[in-house]
């Protein structure tokens, strides 16, 4: 499949080139960009007008192509128009300005064995400013009419669009107007009763103004949140961590995998400062190792990278960290029965509770590893006034939640019946 | 969805009952009940003749309905035609002295939502005994004809169907005769194309011979086995927990859940003879334990009784039985830095072994729990010649083999591209 995103709007009211405004870091239009090579379309191509556009993206995206519109003044249907010689086959069709949630890409996964070809429009029930958002009426499984000052409609228009070359053909009946719209050929194929939609849940948004820009980044600030995250990590650490992914997310060297490294690099140095007798030193080191493991999965999903090695990597690279730290605490303590066995009690259950998290998937909020992680920060900073007994507790209480909640978790899932 | 099994034949070639016949220690007709409460299919009906079928079922089952034929010389048409009452929905039509794999059943999910309800015969493309097997001819996406005689046909009738109400009123207009074979009915359906047939790949068996009842155990046998079975598995431990559970199917309280408690008491056993100074003794528990520890999942999918409960359950407890008897090892030893190192090494390896293979699904097969409980056991016999030498060895190949497996497995998921 294909795609053709149209970047050559005018912007009034926005200022600026809109498509490249950094939008949590990165270009509104590399988003959707990403958001197509997260779904394997790589043959795409722009419609621009403004050559910055063209210069920004072309060193780093050098396979995409790029179609010139010397005449933006005619609007987003002559841009589309334009596409007709590329777009050859079924492809995908997106405005530059819009921001959309993952799902509105991975949705097109559905058409690849379609057996009908057709032209759809993606609506949606909601839409940020509703009052300048195109609206669609529709009869049946078509659509009757769209536009903006429609009074009686049942949904609006994404701005993203499944379609067949026969767009071309419409577009061409109106290429003597002066000014066409995409929705002057949708009005036309929705005459004809080749118009079909599809209702799509997930967070859109056509940005116009400064003010529609923030509740994107408000909204991908949401999106790097992960349902299972704990007590600490929603109060301290998420709020850290997600400043640091949108300060380095504009850097290409900022890959998910990267940011696990640096993380697993944090977990190094606070094992070794544990393990050379400076536990403050250590329980610091160990709450920023917890703030920076945030940032490779909401970079992850800020750039559309998430892989399975990235994820096995970051959790496996976790649990070292995990196991390494408990160890670094043991150093601290004098060997005996009694510190041995509660080392043993800790460090099983440390890798079991995230063992136990996988294998059923219920999550148990107050032993996740934000949580352990911070324990091990206050323990260690009190621990000059106390250490033997500080630090042996730490361990008896690292041991008893996270065995406590590998218990739990295997019991919440008997009592669902799973 | 309803559904209807018919076990009214007189089975003249296989002697005795054969619907009650055991199969891998359960009775045939038992494998397709199993088989429908899997996919959530309680409103079952029985058609039979001899009434020790129905003795013996409602015991067991007593949701089930029962549905007499007193004419069983009738053949399975009438059988079918009898269920009139009860199937005033779309049903499953099922043969009672076949035998499906899982595939089969799971395969109706598909039609809960299916717009239009239509005759569908499972088809497949090979048969066991294909010349005794009913044929089947299609044109289209329709049923031309079937029967055990057609010279020209394409697939193999697998007795299973999804019906509508609609077959008996072409079983009524057969009521006539005194013989109707399902086949009839099926025939008059496919003359007003009106049988739809679905390909369906899998295991299937009619069992007329005790031959083929021999066929059918050889195929549960390859079902119990996974994919990821290490070399130790394979040669030995598989080749006798396949016998305790075919030995202990017929047993209500085998259940897998009850299966894994064995396997965690004598994981327990283990690490006591260990702990206990006996490492010789624990390490002929530690392989007889590594033996029990495959009957659970076998008995699993025999009794069609997967869960996740139950799976988290077995890999949860393996892992406290795993990590007991490193420490029950440890307890050979003298207590020093290297004893302590090399038991933090497997102590962890052994855990994170098992949740990167949960995590990637890479399986590294020399690093299994099979081959480690068995190089266990090997070590642990020839401990009385060396005992802290190989104690300690076996520690340290232990932590080795698990630890690069680990690094293994992500290896390979990094070049897998995942």
């Amino acid at each position: 499949m294909k795609a053709v995103i149209l970047a050559a709007g005018k912007a009034t009211r926005f200022g600026g080139l809109k498509p490249l405004a950094p939008l949590f870091g990165i270009p509104i239009i590399e988003h959707t960009i990403r958001g197509l090579h997260k779904i394997d379309v790589r043959d795409v191509a722009i419609v621009y007008n403004d050559k910055r556009i063209k210069e920004y993206l072309e060193k780093k995206y050098p396979e995409i192509k790029f179609i010139h519109n010397p005449h933006p003044e005619r609007e987003n249907g002559y841009s589309a128009y334009l596409a007709k010689e590329f777009a050859n086959g079924p492809f995908i069709l997106v405005m530059a300005d819009h921001y959309y949630s993952s799902n509105f890409f991975s949705f097109f996964k559905n058409f690849e064995n379609m057996e009908c070809e057709r032209c759809v429009i993606f609506v949606s029930k909601e839409a940020i400013g509703p009052e300048e958002a195109t609206k669609v009426k529709v009869k049946g499984n078509k659509v009757v009419k769209i536009g903006k000052n429609l009074e009686n409609y049942d949904y609006f228009d994404t701005g993203m669009f499944y379609c067949t070359p026969e767009i071309f053909n419409y577009g061409e009946k109106l290429l003597s107007h002066e000014i066409i719209k995409l929705s002057d050929i949708m009005n036309s194929l929705a005459r004809d009763g080749k118009l079909h939609y599809q209702i799509i849940e997930g967070f859109w948004i056509d940005i116009d103004t400064k003010e529609e820009l923030k509740i994107a980044e408000k909204e991908i600030e949401k999106s790097m949140m992960k349902k299972g995250d704990g007590y600490i990590s929603k109060l301290i650490n998420r709020k850290i961590s997600i400043r640091i992914t949108k300060m380095l997310a504009p850097y290409n060297f900022a890959t998910p995998n990267f940011l696990t490294l640096i993380s697993f690099l944090f977990g190094l140095i606070s094992f070794l400062l544990f393990f050379l007798h400076h536990p403050v030193l250590g329980g610091i080191m160990t709450q920023l190792t917890s703030i920076v493991d945030g940032c490779d999965g909401e970079m992850a999903r800020l750039k559309k990278l998430q892989s399975k090695f990235g994820a096995s990597l970051d959790a496996i690279s976790d649990r070292y960290v995990d196991i390494l730290i408990v160890l670094g605490i043991l150093a601290n303590l004098p060997i005996n029965q009694l510190t041995l066995l509660s080392f043993f009690f800790a460090v099983t259950g440390v890798i079991l509770f995230s063992y136990a998290w996988h294998l059923t998937q219920v999550r148990i909020k107050f032993g996740g590893r934000d949580m352990r992680l911070f324990l091990i920060f206050l323990f260690a900073l009190l621990s000059p006034f106390a250490p033997n007994a500080l630090l042996l507790s730490l361990l008896i209480v690292i041991g008893g939640i996270t065995h406590v909640s590998v218990i739990l978790s295997l019991l919440k899932l008997k009592l669902r019946g799973e």
